[in-house]
């Protein structure tokens, strides 16, 4: 008896999927179209909202029988020992493939932030400390490493990166996102696909696309976008990862703009990703997102209008769990509302990656060995850990020479974010996102909190500490002790910052978003009180997304800036106390002066900046870009400050940048582009390159920017993305406004429509 | 010798202007495109920013051999005597007719945003308190008496009505528009310009278009907003004005929209205004806006690159003064860099005009006489002023009956707005625009102070007054001295709110915004100092735009909103306070809760209102629509409560609202659109028809709404504007969210696209 084709590892992948297709009975092949998120409570509390009535009832061992499309979230749904999970998840496939008739796995994946969401796994710092670093490799590393702990325990798919571009610091998400620019957050982003690609596990790019431009900054509300906005900002970061990282899946965003939403977007998912793109991987939906065309966005009457739009805009996997992809959608296929081809359409893009995850041969197996340990939090994990939190931290100001501390000084370290390790972890750190349902379990890792972490530092300084007060409680009769506490000492170190959580149980997090960017709860009036003193402040944030601080200018003697730094968050920050790490963090989001004005970026047009014609400034406090070092940099341009070039050339930029101080450092240096005059408006400067520089005292190097003039191109009123011939700037600075040598380029020839073969990276040399 | 054809007025008027064009030199059709602003000064303050740089020199007498398109502003500039002004102006033009070959005049443009901005004219409510009064007949009459009066001195233009629609309050010129609502400001602006047109003047919808959606509310920001937002909210009121006003002029905006400046935007100006929406009138620049395109959106790199912009854009007319289209425009069509045919365009539609105002006829002249006075304020205009005022005061909340005051009660005012006569007026009232420049003329027309009205309404009553701190001030000084006039009261009436002014020099108007919702300077803090009495303060403000109160939500003794309600503002907020007026305001915009969280508007579909999916709640304190009075309704749906209509049909629906109270009153009978579900996200609901319904005590009367399948359209993914079959709710509704009956339809037959014969207006009868 031969083998039926599907089965023969020798034919071509669409060979045996097309084989299998014409096998499958309708219910059958939409089984492959959801997932099932087995661990999840359907009866009350559980991790994300509206769970309970967003979930269909089923049996599972009846449902299994038809096959499985996907498994959600084993590990990230309670705390489970990882050998028992990986065991658990191992049993789980047997009986799926099992009981279905062609015996075909479910790909299980799982939430990835910023690590493994699972207990026990390492927390790295959050991606808004990714955009931080500045450090594209130091990332693909934290991808290849996630991706590995994932394929340890036989997870196929995780769900990350996040490159929504922030458009409104109010968002909570903004924790999870790499960023203001869509350079930084396109870079950043692929070299963790990349990563987590190479370790063969399946990255999954969201929220596509523009999420984070909801209006008021309210988690999903509607985004009022143009398309130049979409195609020039919102867009970029997904198309160079898939081009640049290679990433095998997209989830669909909650969002809509401009009234479509974008899980029944067809323009988006199909004719962009799809024909524009040639993007030929799986598209999943947000959890609930189908179900959410019916109920929230009402532009389905019915599940399986809901289910319909999400496939025919290109939606292949429902996830979750089953609700609009199950019997609601059979059901309309057999009454002829809803035609096969779609499913099949779908079913053929998910069979086809489990085809190249050997998931169709007959010899896979779950690869977990039966008994042997896991470790997902491993000294090395640890060690990136560290190193991406320590070039993550940013310096933002110390005029008077506060830092580093003196190793035997008299420190008050003050606030609610000092002693508190889940100050270290953003909403989708397991401890922050699934351990608040489980208060029985620890935190599964190691911890050290920033008191911890600074009397381990300086062991021959006195240390005091006092809360002060709650991160967002009102109450203040901790300022008391607090202030004492500061005018005993020579410095108060004050930690002030989030508390990350989920759907309004944090101040930063998926749900948890702000009207304004003041600090929360009571903290800005505890930093006030502990001024009063006159005891020098310091003030350490550690947060989720920027706040305003206006309001000390020149009243603080240092102020560090920590996004969500991770398990070994504690110690990178007292190491930048102390001195032993010498701060290299740039700003991946400008911090503006006053709480109000949203929304605001760096990416602006003129108009968008001061002027004349309104009276407010919105000038931030520190712009994009912007850190400090404990040493001082020299640069030069060394190539010519004017050329001409055409519209389809390129030219090197060259800095030669000294470290002019005593001790080793880190310069980022960074290239903007200034358009003068185009032909619609452009914003003033943008990030087109970056190169973190490592320089011994008295070192100097050589960076080379290789510009393309693709670089310099938009989206023009005729909605075509062109370069066009005039003048450019090209700004190399320290950050987007401290501009350090500029070359003034003319471009010549005629405008040039461009395809997806653009350049989209500006290409670096050290020498 | 035979007339020359074009100086024949038994010829057409095209066949007029288009042989006056073979006569003209290139020079000549040119000084057709602009005004001059004679009074303006370029040598330092000036009523506008940037007027020193943004204005060309030249010598006046050379200038006008060419002729000369419009005067700008020859009362709006100073405080000029009307009878002094008005000769003054015929003077000018009798030099403009002499001076050039073909003796034609200039067309006389003033701002008249809430009466003729003129020295010793009429101050009526600012636009947001006639939407407050949902009165498009007497708007209609303003508009009439406006448009008198300034014919009355030789005026042509009146640059109004401001129709853009309010997209985040924060922005300063809020109180210039009509609200928050498309419907509503497009029937008031309609009202505004059938009476300003039936007087013979010419009006100006500005700003076209999108102006007041900038980002973070500042001033001329860039504007994010896609294309249905801009089909379905921005333009719809300036169709409605166009059709059903009559509007003979339309004013291009400053702002961009996802990166196209309005003032550049052929699509926007040509396409969709003459070709789509048959506009035969003139297009004219906002102050300075084409020279912006080179200096503020930068899309052009010369002033002569500008001109270009905008006149192939559709500008025809360079207002103030001349500047782009002045020697830049005359050399660049010299060089060939211009066509010709551009200028003649636009300079057809000038003349065009000017032919219809008999300005090409031998026999034209100012029509001022010599030595007649002018009266520019008169008893009817202040009659009128103070019907609008009386109609427009919302009585937000009166919970406990605090209001009306007794009439021999104690009563201490308090606060900075009490007693200052230019809180009645907005930024583009005379005394608040031009008198700041001359502080040695007197405000030209009386304007009591609450303060004054009260103690004149409430003979009996013993009044104290204390102002306890200033507009915006920080200083706390006088809280002291009016905590203590509130304690001797009965009744404390705070008076708190904005002052206007423009760039700067106010709380409240253009290039005024702020970064959020409370109060200006530290009247907060005075509201809360007064509440510490125990003594029932009822809160009167007098504000420019929506200010949050959910701070002090159920700790007052009542409410009152008025939008600068004008010269007779005092007596009409102390006829509500003594009870002689009940009052009938209605909210144009929803009152917020919380002072940050913009933008936020009424318009959400599902996802902008409070759900769980954000911590967030943007539910105002006071709802779209919202307005109480000392009265009660009760109402009852007449019609069958479902119906079934087509998709090009109509439906009656009919309620009967009785008065239940003891004395006469006003009803606002508001009808909403609810669309369940649609092919792109919908508002929840928004309004489509309304009826202001006067009631004697016990009386009761119908209000037939006469609904057309029309007003359901919408923009879709197509960009059609359609008509889709299904479920619609109609709610007539007490406010937008006090619904008092709801009529099920269902639209059958075919989705319908809509050309611009569409029904724009809800109809309606009272029976």
């Amino acid at each position: 008896m031969s083998t039926a084709p599907w089965r023969d590892p020798a034919l071509p992948a669409a060979a045996r999927v097309d084989d299998l297709l014409t096998r499958m009975t309708l219910e059958e092949k939409t089984a492959q179209l959801y997932g099932v998120w087995v661990g999840a409570a359907t009866d009350g509390d559980g991790v994300a909202p509206l769970q309970r009535e967003m979930t269909a009832d089923y049996d599972w061992d009846e449902l299994i029988t038809l096959g499985l499309g996907q498994l959600t979230r084993s590990f990230g749904t309670a705390p489970v020992d990882p050998a028992l999970g990986a065991r658990a998840l191992a049993r789980a496939q047997r009986r799926i493939t099992a009981a279905g008739r062609f015996g075909i796995p479910a790909i299980a994946h799982e939430e990835c932030l910023a690590g493994f969401t699972a207990w026990q796994a390492t927390a790295y710092p959050v991606p808004l400390a990714w955009g931080a670093a500045f450090d594209p490799p130091l990332v693909e590393e934290l991808g290849r490493r996630i991706g590995e702990d994932l394929r340890s325990v036989g997870v196929h798919q995780g769900l990350a990166p996040v490159l929504d571009v922030v458009r409104d610091p109010r968002w909570g998400r903004v924790e999870e996102t790499i960023g203001e620019d869509p350079y930084l957050v396109g870079t950043i982003g692929s070299a963790y696909v990349r990563g987590l690609e190479s370790a063969g596990v399946i990255a999954t790019l969201k929220h596509f696309a523009g999420y984070a431009s909801s209006a008021g900054a309210r988690n999903l509300a509607p985004v009022r976008a143009g398309v130049r906005e979409y195609a020039d900002v919102t867009l970029p970061p997904f198309e160079m990862a898939l081009r640049e990282g290679g990433a095998r899946s997209v989830m669909a965003a909650y969002n809509e703009t401009d009234g479509v939403p974008a899980s029944a977007d067809s323009r988006l998912l199909t004719e962009l990703l799809r024909t524009d793109w040639d993007f030929t991987g799986t598209v999943v939906a947000d959890y609930f997102g189908i179900g959410f065309l019916q109920t929230l966005h009402r532009v389905a009457g019915t599940e399986a209008e809901a289910a319909h739009l999400a496939l025919a805009a290109g939606i292949d996997v429902e996830l979750p769990t089953l609700k609009c992809y199950g019997r609601p959608l059979v059901a309309a296929v057999r009454e002829g509302a809803v035609p096969e081809t779609l499913v099949d359409r779908a079913a053929r893009r998910v069979l086809l990656q489990k085809c190249g995850l050997g998931m169709l041969d007959e010899d896979w197996t779950p690869e977990i060995e039966q008994d042997g340990p896991v470790e997902l939090d491993s000294a090395a994990n640890r060690a990136l850990a560290r190193r991406l939190a320590e070039e993550s931290v940013v310096l933002l100001d110390n005029p008077d020479g506060a830092l580093p501390l003196a190793p035997d000084t008299r420190i008050a370290v003050v606030g609610p974010r000092a002693a508190d390790a889940l100050a270290m972890l953003g909403c989708y750190s397991f401890p922050s996102h699934v351990l608040t349902h489980h208060p029985e379990a620890d935190l599964g890792i190691a911890i050290p909190t920033v008191l911890e972490s600074l009397r381990a530092e300086l062991p021959d300084a006195k240390v005091t500490f006092a809360e002060g007060c709650d991160v967002s409680d009102p109450g203040t009769a901790g300022f008391e002790e607090a202030v004492a506490r500061a005018a005993e000492a020579d410095v108060c170190v004050a930690v002030l910052g989030d508390r990350a959580g989920l759907f309004g149980r944090g101040t930063s997090g998926e749900g948890c978003d702000v009207t304004d960017l003041g600090l929360p709860g009571v903290q800005a009036d505890l930093l006030d009180a502990l001024l009063t003193t006159g005891v020098p402040v310091v003030l350490v944030l550690l947060t989720g997304r920027p706040y305003a601080l206006g309001r000390w200018h020149g009243r603080l003697g240092a102020v560090v800036q920590a996004f969500f730094p991770g398990e070994e968050g504690g110690p990178a920050v007292a190491g930048v106390l102390s001195g032993r790490v010498n701060p290299s963090g740039r700003l991946p989001v400008s911090v503006p002066r006053v709480p109000g004005g949203q929304p605001w970026t760096y990416l602006q047009p003129p108009l968008g900046l001061a002027g004349e014609v309104s009276n407010l400034d919105p000038t931030p406090q520190y712009a994009f870009g912007h850190g400090r070092s404990y040493t001082a940099f020299a640069w030069d341009l060394v190539s010519p400050d004017t050329a001409e070039i055409g519209t389809d050339g390129s030219y090197g930029v060259t800095v030669a940048v000294r470290n002019t101080g005593d001790r080793a450092g880190t310069e980022v240096v960074q290239l903007y582009l200034h358009d003068p005059v185009a032909s619609v408006t452009r914003p003033d400067v943008r990030l087109i390159g970056y190169r973190r520089v490592d320089l011994a005292p008295g070192e100097s190097r050589m960076v080379t920017f290789h510009f393309h003039a693709d670089l310099s191109a938009f989206t023009d009123r005729e909605r075509e993305r062109v370069v066009e011939p005039g003048a450019l700037e090209l700004r190399a600075a320290a950050s987007s406004t401290e501009v350090r040598a500029v070359t003034r380029l003319q471009l010549t020839g005629p405008v040039r429509r461009l395809g997806p073969d653009r350049v989209l990276r500006c290409e670096t040399e050290l020498d």
